[in-house]
């Protein structure tokens, strides 16, 4: 099969790789649908986080089940499935606290960016679509492997809750679908800092009522501005520098709630920022296979479109070409056709 | 009158200080009927803050009302109050989020270790009890004007909820509250971590199913043990060094809260506890103001009896010998009566 292996910083390719096979009898092979490149893909690629030796990369797909191990009973053969950016088992102690991104016998993939993807715990990971969809859906169901979970995440992290503001720092993918889930969980006002206008209207269209382009101290002011001074009741932090940390506890109201999902690259936490003005932070990898069945009714039902972040679509073979779209942010999200 | 006055690390003295009287028009002079000491107020007996001079000591509190000012009109002359330990106004954004102690107007007490204590914006920080209290009851009540606020506020910012597993790092007199609010808010399991045996006696009156006497690596270990190996739902930290943080963090399940109440003093939170195991913190100072008409209803129905904490009984004139007993671990927490 093809699929894509990061080589060293700066250097992804599509190439051929050996099919992958059935290990253990709860495993299955998923003939990829469509793939796509995550925020979290750029930090390798762009040297910040090692590349010891290639490696196989990618963790977000759906497709067509085409081959289970012997154990595996709810997934079956033929079906539309997603799965999230971490295999989980649904049945240990973490899962059934729903947080899946901790599952005990949890484990990640052999590269996903690919047209095979063995999926382990099979029937602890992957969803089936209620039947084959549509195929104008399937960038949607795709993104709730990863970006849309995660964007829920951090507004479920931050507690977002009706009648709430919120304001989300980062315009990326994740960010944009923050701004989406802040809106679907009733936030009042959803202020979306971006100074990139094809941005600024997605996240108009996702649900956001105010667009702030300062950043830094000025960034503050402005969300202050917007709420009566003091800050948003809850933030989401869809980036992970140690900038845009600040950027997230400085614009949130005393006795607040920060939602963290950016990975944290550099990240010191001050307790000024926190504990004097009773800010708090949660969040993390998050635990799609939680929010899997929730968010397949929400695209099913067309009541929301997240797909919309995919602003370029590419046939696999070009997976550089994806990358560099990214790196230089000629585009939001690409996705790969395999 | 008579009041303390902390003159060096070590050195509390009760000595004769003038009068408190009316400042602004929103101010009430209280005569306490009790007052004690924090455990926050041994960060500068024992010179872990600095004491660079002299200074009236004390911010608990609870006694009638002597004078009040010409714009009061909610607390009047001869009421029995109490006071949060910060003065608020109860009317700005944050007051009105139930963040009293980011008060924009709010200001602390000139020593509230006293017989007379000048109160700030009296009708936004005092609440009168329906009449005067029985005798019995002004202990539980002065717990009402911080220790347990403070550990109901760790409760409700780790978000405990009925049925949870709550752990609570620290046996002070904020701990044991800790314990009995998340009693209170309905944990199926709370586990207090304490070697002190009156101090396990009283966190189990308050509501403690265990007791850990184990600390550090053996104390978290003994916290999964009993928590089907995953931590504690929820954990309130009521220390504030680097080691109970480490302690609180890591005894939390991936995706609890830990809720955050002890004064931070060297503490660095590292993000292998927080983000990559979606733990969260929140907390700081309680908003005392916020919880005091529920609390109090609780104390005046004789739901809680918070006034345990006080294992010791000292007159103001004793101040110096008050300290040294809460320093040096003889008392849980001393009251004084002026």
């Amino acid at each position: 099969m093809r699929g894509a292996v990061l080589h060293a910083a700066g250097d992804v390719r599509c190439e051929q790789r050996p099919d992958p096979v059935i290990i253990e009898p709860t495993d299955a092979i998923v003939r990829a649908a469509a793939t796509c490149v995550c925020g979290s893909d750029l930090w390798p690629y762009r040297g910040i986080d090692q590349v010891p030796r290639a490696r196989a990369i990618g963790h977000e797909f759906c497709g067509i089940v085409e081959q289970i191990g012997d154990t595996v009973t709810v997934i079956q053969h033929g079906q539309f499935v997603i799965g999230g950016f971490l295999a989980s088992d649904n049945t240990c102690p973490n899962c059934r606290a729903g947080m899946h991104s901790s599952c005990l016998q949890g484990v990640g993939y052999d590269g996903c960016q690919s047209e095979l993807i063995r999926v382990p715990l099979a029937d602890g990971t992957l969803v089936a679509t209620p039947e084959l969809p549509p195929k104008d859906l399937v960038p949607s169901l795709l993104t709730l492997s990863d970006v849309m979970a995660t964007g829920w995440h951090a507004a479920v992290s931050a507690g977002v809750k009706p009648g709430m503001t919120v304001a989300v720092v980062g315009d990326g993918a994740v960010g944009l679908c923050g701004v989406l889930a802040a809106a679907q969980l009733g936030a009042e006002q959803v202020i979306a800092m971006s100074r990139h206008t094809p941005r600024q209207q997605l996240a108009s269209e996702f649900g956001a009522t105010d667009i702030v382009v300062e950043r830094g101290e000025e960034g503050i002011a402005r969300i202050k501005e917007l709420t009566e001074g003091i800050g948003a009741d809850a933030v989401l932090e869809c980036v992970g520098t140690g900038d845009s940390v600040i950027q997230a506890l400085r614009s949130t109201r005393p006795g607040g709630m920060v939602g963290w999902v950016g990975a944290p690259h550099g990240v010191e936490l001050q307790m000024r920022d926190l504990f004097w003005r009773n800010v708090g932070v949660r969040g993390g990898p998050a635990p799609v296979r939680h929010y899997l069945p929730d968010l397949m009714d929400r695209v099913w039902n067309r009541t929301i479109d997240p797909g919309k972040v995919f602003d370029l679509d590419l046939p696999l073979e070009q997976v550089a070409e994806a990358y560099r779209a990214m790196d230089e942010r000629r585009a939001i999200k690409v996705l790969l056709r395999p």
